[in-house]
């Protein structure tokens, strides 16, 4: 098979074998191929690519397709991975499509949780290629996560040291999981003091709510984006607790019956909103959380104000 | 027992039992208290603490701990850690100190690898506190790595296409396990490109050596320094490859014999020089790394230029 290259596109004569496999789009006489067609039929066809006569090798046919499809190589990459798996993708805008829709993203490529969100493609899925060339597969979904924790607190009373709330009242961990406990002193974070204070639950010596929230932004200039989502969580009747550790802002449990037989919490969240970032730095935080058995929620603000849950998991394909 | 407290400092009355224990610094027929000593005397022993004849609550004895010594409650919570495991730890400056020498750090706690590693404490361990005062131990050490891996490549020619390099010559890959290989075609990244040219192993149609560092910047604002410990460790004889999928620079491998019976990598390596980070991003680095079961090697550069490997690693105390 011989294929031609103009400066911007490609073609090859109609053929009913091509049509059925799924290559191009019909024009008259001839069948118009996307670049990273023109790149999987040369490799794995053997087609002949000629341009102006002469027929290009193979890295020639790159550089003709980098010309015109800037992103090509990570596109052809997860072309060849799908059609390898037996999908019968085309090339559709930003998409590679098969039934499911892909979106093939280098992994050092800069993103925003929120952009991907807002493609509002049901059933999106990324196709991450990394910088060897593997690709990896991740499902995109907007949820709407409820808890089934239901609590009734008392008041009861704390002291600020520092950015911590220390306190004996040793239900607020036994009972109802706030903080962490020691040797009989709860520590609470400024996050959940000021929660408690805002639902009567706590008074904090010396310091009202307005106070406490100075004081945390201290600690951390994000605290009222934080705060916003922390509380929304817990609107949604999840327990909720620091996700620090696993390079989150929070982990979350459905429901917590005793801390003397936690359950595993169920999410990480992370609140990204319209921070930009590499796509291999998504991939990371859901592989994290995926191998401690968790499922990865990001959050990101809509032009509305409300929080947005989205959960990104690694597939097979 | 009854200790008092003054603005800055606290005390006991001599006793044989303290001193035998390993509390305090005895001066006259008393001995001084560290605050962490303070707290723990308190909460464990039951010792009532005293400020202008009044008893104060554990709260108070917190206030009061934080106004001397800012980072007490992460030090606090190592301590009682580390004398629960059976150490009789002392705290000396920074430290706490039993035989080995323990730097108790909150996780939020923003650090340079470097300020760490020239301490020049010989076994130097970590005890980083999390949100929930739970505590994890990391030894430091700086290493000297070497590998085995011995090359002869001979010259062949790549195309550069965007921010790769192509070639037919798959032996780059198959004996060399440089870039990555699919359908015939191997795809080197700019950091091999450069360096294979650089050794004369490898010429790039139409693009000298410097033409193809210009291009790397363009893609890496930090190519020239990556390059730098990418070429430092191949004078050390490792096979180097990208680490971008572990949120590392580079994963290295002491010796590869074949790319079909790959051994596992042995490190993962992180170029930080002085940048500071939260204490818990190192954490989350050297965890992720174990996880893979590899080590995890931060560098930097000393002030005479020359590369420090620094290995963190999790162990038990």
């Amino acid at each position: 098979m011989r294929i031609f290259v103009e400066r911007d596109f490609a073609y090859a004569s109609y053929s009913k074998v091509l049509e059925k496999r799924g290559f191009g789009v019909k024009r008259g006489g001839r069948i118009i191929l996307d670049p990273v067609e023109v790149l999987y039929l040369a490799i794995k066809g053997n087609a002949k690519v000629v341009w102006r006569g002469r027929v290009l090798s193979v890295p020639e046919i790159f550089e003709w397709a980098v010309r015109v499809k800037e992103d090509v190589i990570p596109y052809y990459y997860a072309y060849e991975d799908l059609r390898r798996r037996g999908y019968r993708v085309k090339p559709v805008e930003d998409y590679l499509v098969a039934g499911k829709v892909f979106l093939p993203l280098s992994e050092s490529k800069v993103v925003t949780v929120r952009e991907i969100a807002e493609r509002r493609v049901e059933n999106l899925i990324l196709a991450v290629v990394d910088e060897e060339n593997d690709v990896t597969y991740y499902r995109v979904e907007e949820v709407d996560p409820k808890g089934a924790h239901f609590e009734r607190l008392e008041e009861t009373r704390g002291h600020l040291v520092r950015d911590r709330i220390l306190s004996d009242d040793v239900r607020l961990f036994e009972r109802y999981f706030y903080g962490s406990l020691k040797d009989g002193v709860v520590c609470l974070s400024l996050l959940e003091g000021v929660y408690l204070s805002e639902i009567g639950a706590l008074r904090v010596e010396g310091y009202d709510i307005e106070d406490l929230r100075e004081v945390a932004r201290r600690f951390d200039p994000n605290f009222d984006r934080r705060y916003e989502v922390y509380k929304d969580l817990k609107l949604r009747n999840f327990v909720v607790k620091t996700g620090f550790k696993f390079g989150s802002d929070f982990r979350v449990y459905e429901r917590v019956e005793s801390v003397r037989d936690l359950p595993h919490s169920k999410y990480l969240v992370t609140v990204v909103d319209d921070k930009p970032m590499p796509t291999f730095e998504v991939a990371r935080a859901v592989r994290l959380a995926q191998n401690v058995r968790k499922k990865h929620l990001f959050v990101y603000k809509d032009e509305k104000g409300k929080n947005r849950f989205v959960l990104v998991e690694r597939i097979k394909v």
